[in-house]
């Protein structure tokens, strides 16, 4: 049916001619002409009209030919979802004017019903299905419990999150409570992507890296364990959790059929980390892109051969970067389908 | 000669009857005293002025009673020295309105004459000697090479520093010679504070772990090991890299006494990593310190078995926090003192 099966046939473990290739963030603010819809039309009009995200999420297949489209949206239309109030501040980022700082406020947190409150999302999948015509598969995402709590309670962006961690560690029990609102919220949301048709799904948990080890196995691990627990029997899960190498060796033991690895965590380390079997996707260093094109084409056989052609998917270890020109990103993914 | 050497003895990897304990910012702005003489003076005027750098040094010995005293001051005033002029901007942090763009700014970069440029950083130091009378050792510090070019590029903090990153990699010789230029003035630095009597130094790389494995190598690395090779006969050397346990391994074959660790990588990891041999410091979470003082207690504990009594220095994962209650500080460092 899919005319490039790459992706699935690599996150089945399968062998392959060569790796396939995506990018985080590639329906994003390095095309051109996503920057002419997102002078048109702010940021949860994009995410909220089917048309704008149908056409916004097979814009980078059009444009720089990877083997995977994700669909565009935000992780944080899940708290909205849940009725905590989410802005997008020009300049700021998310904004959430009422954080969840004690019972009351949790006490008005609903777990909804995902057709309804994000119908929206299952529209722009069905639109996005019939235009990429079955030319690469559909990659569906939520954010991890964690992270999403990350939002919920520190209210905004945060090199360290230090409002959502102090909420955890004063207050575990609201926090676990959260978590599992969360959980439950993001395991609806997923089946329904499923039974919409999205081919695989993908768990960002952007902020696990600020927490020990110790606090991601009581704060993070639990929650997205549950969600790979409900999905892995219906779909492919992929889990990338940004500066998480530390929790490789779980991960790799939970059903996921892939895990994603950022640039800090090195071929061998990840294999190593990880067990050795599993497949793994990363993980070039997004501000890399930048290097002269000769020089990314060189990264890139390395990165192959590093992580080995099979149970591997070419990425970025973290979102494409803004000024990263087109011709870089079209090189990237060239380099990737042009190895062998 | 000092009545309490725990911490040098832990330095040189000697049976200790429990492990020194000290805290990275300990001299900061969770101090109500800290508060009111910053209220009273803007940043670089207390990092100038030896009276109030050594009262606010000393400030921590005698309100939260940790095994030895860090020198308050900053890393960016070796970039000041330099003549790339940085200013403190409230609620932004560091400012520095010329960054390093090209060649022509490169030219301008002095390496300085330290005991004119940075007198008021000795001058500091033997009136904090004085102060203290020999209670604890005192700690000197730097920041590494690559993390100064990542103020001196970028111009600003950043979650990314993406501008520097694209400095490193679009014109890397030119990144070579300006991190030529700081390692030499921090060598020379250094070795001055090793005459004014400061009994260790720390090197502080705060920023090596948005750098990929190879990249450290590359960018990073090879100017810490200089400044390490060059100082580790006249004093122990601490090595901190946040975020840069990829790199333990070379670290510990440097010639450093100890390397500090964070709070992601746990004391089995770092053990592992290191090669079980060299003295570690590390690597409570500071958000940590926000828990119930119990579990503080329980958590140091629990710290202390897991990394071993011996070559081990206890203190947090990064600086601490603004907002952790005095009393917190200290239940952490009692804790260490009565670990039995």
């Amino acid at each position: 049916m899919l005319k490039n099966d790459l992706f699935l046939k690599a996150l089945a473990g399968e062998i392959v001619p060569r790796p396939p290739v995506w990018m985080m963030r590639q329906a994003g603010r390095y095309l051109p002409d996503f920057m002419k819809l997102k002078a048109q039309y702010d940021f949860f009009t994009r995410c909220q009209t089917p048309e704008l995200a149908a056409e916004i999420t097979v814009m980078p297949i059009d444009q720089v030919g990877p083997d995977a489209a994700i669909l565009f949206s935000d992780i944080l239309v899940v708290l909205q979802a849940m009725q905590i109030e989410v802005e997008m501040k020009e300049g700021i980022g998310p904004w959430l004017p009422h954080p969840i700082q004690n019972q009351a406020d949790l006490d008005k947190v609903v777990i909804p019903e995902v057709e309804d409150a994000l119908g929206y999302v299952l529209d722009a999948i069905k639109l996005t299905l019939e235009r990429l015509d079955n030319r690469v598969p559909l990659i569906g995402f939520a954010g991890s419990p964690w992270t999403l709590l990350c939002y919920a309670v520190q209210g905004q962006g945060s090199k360290t999150f230090d409002k959502a961690k102090a909420f955890c560690f004063e207050q575990p029990q609201l926090a676990h409570a959260l978590l599992q609102k969360i959980t439950a919220t993001t395991i609806a949301y997923l089946k329904t992507k499923v039974t919409s048709g999205v081919h695989a799904v993908q768990l960002f948990d952007s902020w696990g890296g600020l927490l020990s080890p110790s606090d991601y196995q009581t704060f993070s691990w639990p929650y997205i364990q549950q969600i790979v627990s409900a999905l892995k029997d219906d779909i492919p899960v992929i889990v990338f959790g940004k500066g998480c190498w530390f929790a490789l060796r779980e991960m790799s033991q939970s059903g996921a059929s892939a895990l994603g690895v950022d640039w800090t965590c090195s071929a061998e380390n990840a294999r190593y980390l990880s067990g050795g079997n599993i497949t793994l996707q990363g993980n070039y260093d997004p501000s890399r892109l930048l290097s002269p094109i000769p020089k990314i084409q060189e990264d890139v056989r390395k990165m192959i051969n590093a992580f080995g052609k099979d149970r591997y998917i070419a990425n970025l270890g973290h979102g494409i970067l803004p000024n990263i020109p087109v011709d870089h990103a079209k090189a990237f993914i060239e380099a990737v389908k042009n190895y062998s």
